[in-house]
């Protein structure tokens, strides 16, 4: 038998979402300031608010969309399990550039911090797309109720993904904040709308 | 079709407010303090152990009350999801003022910290209403059986929470120790009381 | 109405205790020590070991034990649940004594690090007891079709609990290690015969 | 009564499974180096890399494996809860294990890291395999519809665990960086089809 249900693939998911999520927090540090210093300090950590906000956006909404893809599967496979563990692992390695943007944004070493940051968001673009195609193809793991309409509304909501991603890539090497401003607005904006509910 | 079920909502939810609550502990550090004089260190720490309580209290009874508000709800659209995420960013940026109170309070910089940990706690009630309100409001997202009385005590409930974290916050500036025993006070005792059973 | 179902009480203590068992590893640390000596640094941290080993078996111990007693449970109160959230406050506080141990042990920090931790043992003791006493009593909160019988086996394997922390406690003003192998000697013969399943 | 469902044994493992792995992250950490060499910090940190997705591919492929072998259980008894809290703690301790590597390839420590690593892999090895055996031997604790024939495919997956980690264990004294690259290999390509699905 190569297909099993999809329960262990939403109990393996929840929890690193959740947690990776979680973790962000981590980012926040003063060191050692001087209490008489916090005050100015607090508000020098605009970059790592910033940073915190997008990253937990971004993955709050990346898990809400899985949720609603995998409640589209009737089945997982061993390879849609393995990509989906690929999946987490970038999903639980986000705490670590969100650090560095928290860390470096106005720097100079902003423009290394960014790239880290948005190539992982990259790299995370493309593998939930080659995730969510391996499933929908020819309806591979679709369940059969599922209308055809739903499977492709997800997959158009899937198509922009890669490209948005590439662009903020490309352009932390002509300005580092302005990336992540971007990459804000699109967790603010542009995702909710597109992946919270995937209308036909 | 606008809206769907819960249960999205309640995974998304109670993993991060259980991570959130545990990683308080991150608030306790000795940092590298000789060993002779480790025990009045830890007597030294207690803004931390009443900073943690503060928060693991409020967090957790914040979390229960949260529960039952979403099993009231029949289902979710995506504006609730929306402010639910921002909530639990909310929530999950907890562990970074407590450390700040822990760290801070009794020194130079604890006017500082308090106003960082009681103005995100009042961002948090307003958020928080702003979320049940949104669901109540002509029971928009209310499920059928529940009955209006049972509505109308949970939104008055909720009336006092703005007001009552905004007084901490106020209260910071006069005395921020103050501040922190007040929060904690109700957490301890008020938040149980209004917050736990929402009874008509 | 005053009472409610027990599933907030598990989903609750569920993710606090398996987040403070995981959180334990954080005690380990081998600091900046350089890379010639980092297999005899591994050896001196033995007292880490031990005190993540009875940290973790106690922690996993009690969660099993806690599952159980819910099990038997027909509903919770407001009252039962404001001592639970207490329970888990200290459950969760564990990775902090923990780490005290693991840095101070044959230090000359070591008793009060050892008083702390058991004394953290000793009071969650007495909390736990008094959790499950309030929901026992009298039936208060068990539900109809568990046989009393089994209700007092729960009760004696409670008994001890008080009396066996708080030696361990004692035993650390005359030796520290030796109270910290004694609470590991407890974990792991001692509470699994007592707790993990209590036989009428 | 000596034997229980399996539903404690599922609840205690998924949070420790998922979160030891989202912890991992924690291995990151570019210290204080200055942000105009951020960028060669974070190409000399490839050892993280490499122990990143090596420990968390593996505690991945561990945990869905471990579902698949619980869902053929009919019950758990004391003994496996036992056996089961022991093999979490060593899951739990991963996170240390990785950030030696992390640290210490190649450098002085590097074999210590090793060793350590790998070390840790075959106790785990062989406490997973008591633990399966344990509840397989005389279909001790197996669910009555399960064939014989599912049951010798699971054995026999796991029948080279011990071995393979030992192997890796023993390259480590001659090449360190070797015996995290072939441990590495193992989780990408060995594990998946080994352990993924066990089919007769």
């Amino acid at each position: 038998m190569e297909t099993a249900g999809t329960g262990r693939l939403e109990a393996f998911s929840d929890g690193v979402f959740a947690i990776a999520a979680t973790l962000l927090v981590l980012s926040f540090s003063v060191g050692t300031v001087a209490g008489s210093q916090l005050d100015t300090a607090l508000f020098h950590l605009w970059p790592a608010y910033l940073a915190y906000a997008t990253s937990f956006l971004t993955i709050g909404i990346i898990w809400m969309n899985h949720h609603h893809c995998v409640s589209l599967m009737g089945s997982a496979d061993r390879t849609l399990l393995f990509v989906n563990l690929i999946l987490l692992m970038i999903v639980a390695f986000f705490p670590f550039p969100t650090k560095l943007v928290a860390d470096y944004l106005r720097t100079d070493g902003e423009q290394a911090a960014v790239l880290a940051y948005t190539g992982t968001l990259t790299v995370m673009a493309v593998v939930y797309n080659a995730w969510w195609r391996y499933a929908a193809t020819g309806r591979r793991l679709i369940a059969e109720g599922v209308p055809d309409a739903e499977i492709r509304a997800v997959t158009r909501a899937f198509n922009p993904g890669i490209v948005i991603y590439g662009v903020t890539f490309l352009v932390a090497f002509a300005s580092p904040v302005a990336s992540v401003i971007l990459t804000f607005l699109i967790a603010a904006f542009y995702l909710p709308s597109a992946a919270l509910f995937n209308r036909a």
